[in-house]
């Protein structure tokens, strides 16, 4: 309330807001303003047949045989950031964890979070982003769902995302598949997405700006399918937790051991800078455009040529191998000549980066 | 900071608070903080073959023809009210807009945002409902993922359900399918959830508790198709935005207008005298045990019937009929003997009821 400019010490309660151009709680209502936040700002955007038809559930093919199905939610912050925006993220993301279990990514849904406030103007740079990135990916966005919360009870927005793909029998690559003798392949440097996001939160600034490597691995795996075929035994995007939490979590699945070269993990100057100042080891730094592969090593080299054939893939190597000893734990040879376990982290090595 | 007992002046930061039953940030960091939260507390609970494979995705089979998705997100404030939590509505809102759209429900993912501080026994009955749901409508959680963010930023939890169902060719229910000469049925009586909602919000107490309705209406959809199969034109739980709502996207999607009996809607006490307190118009008014089932006149007495044999129907009634006139709109030919056009509303009738 403020004081009343006529009429000295009388309190008024100030008109409201108009927000004409940002959310309201009244977008969350399945009223008229619910209906036309879809209409003016997600279908001219996301909008394809199913998703316009409007019925409870997206009716879809669903192809013979299995779905690879996979959720996931992002509530990284800041919203934006360089390389992306919580939006292609939140398409990456989901996208590339079907494709990791072998399956040919098809449908997306959208589940939003938006916090009351949120100006349009960023909620359409978000959409627009996903509405790219699927197009990109060949996927459809057939259902949807937006929810809007009180000021401060959201970072802005929350995005869930849920991924359909079609799986076919003889492509089956899966976290137990790994066996001794088999090589381990990285499809690029790592530690990019998390340090991008850290210094964007925290202001850091280095020489290089730091972008986010967030892409639809897709292709990677087209190309990985085509060359070797079942041969993939395991696919892995090294995301929260990275390359360290994804390939213990592969040796305590398949009851293997991980050998790590740490002069063949790439690791970009600039990751290895941030990283340094703010105490991380980039092995634990998320990533979300990398994958690794681990394949026979009668495969291996027609495995990474296929990686090497997509710009995405064009910088990728070998960082190590499956062995028999130490079963369920990853150890790094590192540049000094030592070796040393590499384990899980007990919490967090860097907050909301996903 | 505060004083340190034995060295007057000095500050000290306090010792970290052991926060044992409670979640942490760690919980949301793909570590073995975030490993436990899944093995000790969502494992235990939805567990399932599918669920404890733990790859990217879920591989499920899908049948031969085509599948049912949708997604809703819930924010329901507060978690925990009368007839349920936010963990069974998750479960059933989900599964009913499948089961409107003529999917058999098969499978579910879940997507958790925590909120740094949530006791564990809060996330532990959110975590029971859901499997006891589930359970009881025959699904599996095959995927899910789990966020953490800071102290303020979520009310608690938040929760994203996914839901996919099975179609058959044969039975295919949607929202632009009402013809005029049909019937709309409604399978019990209103405004239960949201008011019980309200009621729990605003520490409103009535002579009578209101409890939520929330339900899976799958035997409900099953006994109809069992009766009439494909002459069930039109199915839809009337939720945010209540049956006036539904109803007025039905007129719309299939270019017909909606004739309602405002003495035949069963609205039960209870709700009349919260709805008369807060100003509230009981059409408006979310449900989630309740469906609307539109179907040919001639076919009205069996689907009646079948909704009549199962005991969450047994109140079912016929409120209206569809007409060839004000294609679009709702009417209401209400008890003193006028008619009204029942428009959505603009905004929010009730923030956060689901």
């Amino acid at each position: 309330m403020r004081e009343q400019p006529g009429a000295p010490g009388t309190l008024i309660c100030p008109a409201p807001h108009p927000a004409a151009d940002r959310i309201q709680l009244g977008h969350g209502s399945g009223g008229k303003l619910s209906a036309a936040l879809l209409r003016d700002r997600f279908l001219p955007l996301l909008g394809n047949e199913v998703l316009c038809q409007g019925g409870d559930a997206a009716v879809v093919p669903a192809g013979p045989g299995q779905i690879a199905v996979s959720t996931d939610t992002f509530v990284v912050q800041p919203i934006e950031f360089p390389g992306g925006n919580i939006g292609s993220l939140a398409v990456h993301g989901t996208l590339n964890d079907v494709a990791m279990m072998g399956g040919r990514p098809q449908y997306l849904t959208a589940g939003f979070i938006l916090e009351e406030g949120l100006r349009f103007e960023v909620l359409d740079r978000v959409v627009e982003a996903m509405a790219r990135s699927a197009r990109e990916a060949g996927v459809q966005v057939i259902a949807g769902d937006t929810k809007v919360v009180e000021r401060g009870k959201a970072d802005g927005l929350y995005i869930n995302t849920t991924g359909v793909g079609l799986i076919e029998p003889e492509f089956r690559p899966a976290p137990d598949r790994a066996r001794p003798g088999d090589q381990v392949l990285l499809s690029g440097p790592i530690g990019r997405h998390g340090m991008a996001i850290m210094a964007a939160r925290e202001g850091l600034a280095f020489e290089t700006e730091i972008s986010s490597d967030s892409a639809c691995l897709v292709p990677l795996v087209e190309a990985l399918r085509s060359a070797i075929g079942d041969d993939v035994r395991v696919l892995r995007d090294p995301t929260r937790g990275g390359v360290a939490s994804a390939l213990n979590e592969i040796a305590v699945a398949s009851g293997v051991g991980v050998e790590l070269e740490e002069r063949a993990i790439p690791v970009p100057g600039p990751v290895l800078a941030a990283c340094e100042m703010l105490g991380l080891d980039p092995l634990y730094v998320a990533n979300e455009g990398v994958l690794l592969a681990i394949v026979p090593a009668a495969r291996a080299a027609a495995a990474l040529a296929a990686l090497h054939s997509h710009p995405l893939g064009s910088r990728s190597v070998f960082i190590g191998r499956v062995v028999a000893q130490h079963r369920g734990l990853v150890s790094l040879s590192t540049t000094i000549g030592g070796s040393r376990v590499v384990d899980t982290l007990p919490g967090d090595q860097l907050p909301r980066i996903c």
